[in-house]
C-alpha cells in the first residue's frame, strides 16, 4: 500500500530511459525511498508501464502510469486502460505529457475516468494559457513545462520565472484547488526552492535525477531543497 | 523462461477486457497454460502492458504485448518501449492490431526493433494486398483479420475463406518465411481447423476465448482442432 | 471583398458533402448569399479547402476554412497552411470541429496563429467543460456541439438546453469577449430560436441545410428566426 | 483539360512554402509550363489544397494534390475527399510523404479511392523496403525519399545509389508495372540524370525547385538532364 502524496511534492518521470527502465526501475525506486524515508518529502515515481507492478512491490512510495487512454474497458488492442495501471498498483498518471500530446476532448475524458476511479491526476501543459485551458478540466495536479527547456538542465523556475508565475495566476483564477508543479531543467537544488518560492507546490523531474551520476544524492538535494 | 513458440499456434489477445485485467489476466494465463499441458499446442499470450510482468512469472507459455512504438530509448514518456516488454519477459509483440494501426514507415521501424531485441514481430493486416505489404517488411508472422468480423462470431475463415486464401497466396509469393494466421469470429474449434486447412499456421484470438463463459473449454476445443 | 460576420450569425459547415463540393458548393454558396441580401442576416460558408477561393469568387458573404494546421509556412507537405487559405480569401477557420479533433497545444498554436494573421478563429468544443477549457485561449468564437447529436436531427437547443446555457455560464466566467454558437441537430427554425433564447449568438450547421431538400428555404427560415 | 503525364516526368511539390502560395503558386507554375513547352518533358506540380483550382485554371500541365484523406464522402470537416480535388482539376494526388506520412490500411484505401475515381496515385516511401510493401499496393506511381535528405542540397541519386537502385529492384520484382521516381536533396541536372540511369522514371522535387533563386533555370536544367 503506497502511502499518500503531500506538497510539496517531486515527481520523477522515468520515460523511455534505460537507466530506468526493468531491474533499473526497481533500483531507481529504492533510492527515491530512501531520500522519501530521510527526509519526510513527498515523492511520486512515474515508471513505465511494464514497470509499474514491480515498482509498487519494491517500494511503498506513490507510483503513477505516464499516461492512459481516453477509453472504457473493451476492445482497445494496445491502449493502456486506466484499471489496469489501477490494478498494477498505480495512484495515479500524468496526462499530456509534452512527448504524448492529446486531443483537448481526450485530455477532458482522461481527467472524467481518473476521477471516478479515484486516481490522482497530473496534466501536463506547455505554456500559461494551455495551463488555464487544463485548469478548467479540474485536474487535481497540473504541471507546468516548456518543451523547449525539457532535458536542457536550464531549469524553467530559472530561466522562464514568468512563465511559472503566469500559470500560476491563470490557473489559480480559474480553479483554486489544482496544485501546480513547474518541470523542465530542473538540476539543482536552487531551482526546486526557486520553483516553490514561484508559487509552485513541487516539481516533475527527469533526466535530471534519471540521468544523473548518482540519482541518490541529486534527489537528496532536491527534497532537502523544498526545506528551505 | 517461457517456452518457444511452435506451428499450429493460437495466439489469445486479452485486449483491454476487464476479464483478463490483473489478476483475472494471470487466472486466464493459467487456464491457458492447463491446456498447453494437456494438449501439447502452442499458445501464446498477448496481456496489458501492465500485467506482462504478472503473467510471465505465473506461466511458462509465451507472452506478447499487445503493441510497442517505433521508438529507442530516451525522452519518450508515455510510450512503450520494446526493450521493456522483452525485459518484463515478453518473447514478442503485436503490431499494427486493427484497434491500434499504425503509419507503414513505423510497422517497418518496429519490425526492425524487434528483430534487433530478438523479440517476435506479429503483424495484423486488414486486407490480402495490406499482408503483402506487410510481407515486404519481412516480420516474423502476419495476422489476417478483417476488421468488420472481429467480435462478431461470425469465422473469417467460414465467412471470408477467400480473404485466408487470397492472403495466403499474396504473401508467400513475396515472403514465404512468414507464417500466417487467421482472426476475427473465431469462436469454435471448427473455426480453427478451417483456418488451418486454408493455408493458415493458426490462429489470433480474442473475445471469443476472453469473454467465453467457460475459457478453458473454448481454449482446450481451439486446441484439439488443430489436430484433426 | 467579403461583408463583416455580426451577431447573430450562422454559420453553414459543408463537411465534405458531395451537395457541397465543387460545382454545387457554389450553387450553395449563391442560395445563402441570397438569404443573406433578402434578410440582412449575418451568415458564414465553411466549404472544403479546394472550395474557398471559387466561393470566395462567386459569393460576398464571409467564407471559413474547415481547419487549419499548427505550422508555419515549410516543409509540410499535405498540410493546410493559414496564409495558404487566407490568400484565398477565408476570413476565418473552423478549430477542432469533432470530426477534427486537435491536440490542446495545437489549438493554442491555431488560436495564436488565426490572431497574427487577423483570421477569426472558430473553435468547437462537445462539452461545457472543454469549451472553458477552449475559452481560457481566447479564440473568437466558441461553438458548442455534442457530437452524439450531430446530423441527428435532434437539435441541441431542444434536447440538451443545459449544455448550451452550462457552457455560457463557465464560458463567460473565464471570457465575456467570445461569442458562442451552438451547433447539432439545427433542423428547425424554432431550433435557431430557441439557441438564442438560451444566450448564443448564432449556430453552427451542416446536414441541416447542405442536405436539405431545399437550402434556400430552410437557411431562410433560420435566418427569420433570428429576428424573433 | 491538362496533358497527360509521361515519362521520364518531373513532380515539382509546393510543400507549404510561402514561396509557392496563393498567388506566387500561379506564377511558379506558369514558370513551369514555359519549360513544359520548351522542352516537352513532362512536369507535374503539386501546389497546396486551396490553390489547385487557381492553378489549374493558369495552367495546362497536369496538377496533383499533395494528399487526401481515406475517407468517402460525408461528415469529415477538415478532410481532404478525393472528389474534392479532382473536381478542382487535379489528376492525382501525393500520398504518405514523409511529411504527411499515414497508416498502412489509410495508404491502401487511398490508392483504391483515387483507382475508382481515375486519380493518379503516387505513394512515397523513405525506405526500399517500404518501397516494397508499397508496391504490393499497386499504385501508378512510388517516390522514393529518404527523409535525411530533403531539403538538403545532397541528392539521393549521388548520396545514397543503393537506395534507388534497392528500391528499383524490390519494387519491380513485385510490381513492374510502377512508375518509380526519386527525390530527396536533388538540386542540379546531374541530379536529374544519374536518377534516371539508376532505373528511376523521374524525379520528386521541392526546395530544389520552389526556393531557388531562379526556379525556371533549375527546372529547365532538370528537363533538359533527363534527355542525356
Amino acid at each position: 500500500m503506497s502511502e499518500k502524496l503531500q506538497t510539496p511534492m517531486i515527481i520523477v518521470n522515468f520515460k523511455t530511459y534505460l537507466e530506468a527502465t526493468g531491474r533499473r526501475a526497481v533500483e531507481l525506486a529504492k533510492k527515491a525511498e530512501k531520500v522519501r524515508n530521510e527526509t519526510k518529502v513527498s515523492i511520486g515515481l512515474a515508471p513505465q508501464f511494464a514497470d509499474i507492478a514491480t515498482v509498487v512491490k519494491a517500494v511503498t512510495i506513490p507510483v503513477f502510469a505516464q499516461h492512459v487512454d481516453p477509453i472504457k474497458s473493451g476492445s482497445f488492442t494496445g491502449h493502456v486502460l486506466a484499471e489496469s495501471v489501477k490494478e498494477a498498483g498505480a495512484v495515479g498518471t500524468l496526462i499530456n505529457h509534452s512527448e504524448r500530446q492529446l486531443r483537448l476532448s481526450d485530455i477532458s475524458e482522461i481527467v472524467n475516468r481518473t476521477r471516478e476511479l479515484g486516481l490522482i491526476s497530473l496534466v501536463c501543459a506547455n505554456t500559461p494559457n494551455i495551463s488555464a485551458a487544463v485548469a478548467a478540466l479540474k485536474p487535481d495536479i497540473i504541471a507546468i513545462e516548456p518543451p523547449e527547456l525539457i532535458g536542457t538542465g536550464i531549469p524553467v523556475s530559472k530561466a522562464k520565472p514568468e512563465v511559472v508565475t503566469g500559470t500560476v495566476k491563470l490557473v489559480k483564477e480559474i480553479n483554486n484547488k489544482v496544485a501546480i508543479l513547474c518541470g523542465a531543467g530542473i538540476s539543482r537544488g536552487d531551482d526546486v526552492a526557486t520553483a516553490l518560492k514561484l508559487g509552485t507546490e513541487g516539481v516533475l523531474v527527469a533526466s535530471g535525477i534519471v540521468k544523473a551520476k548518482d540519482p541518490y544524492s541529486v534527489l537528496r538535494e532536491f527534497a532537502e531543497a523544498t526545506k528551505r
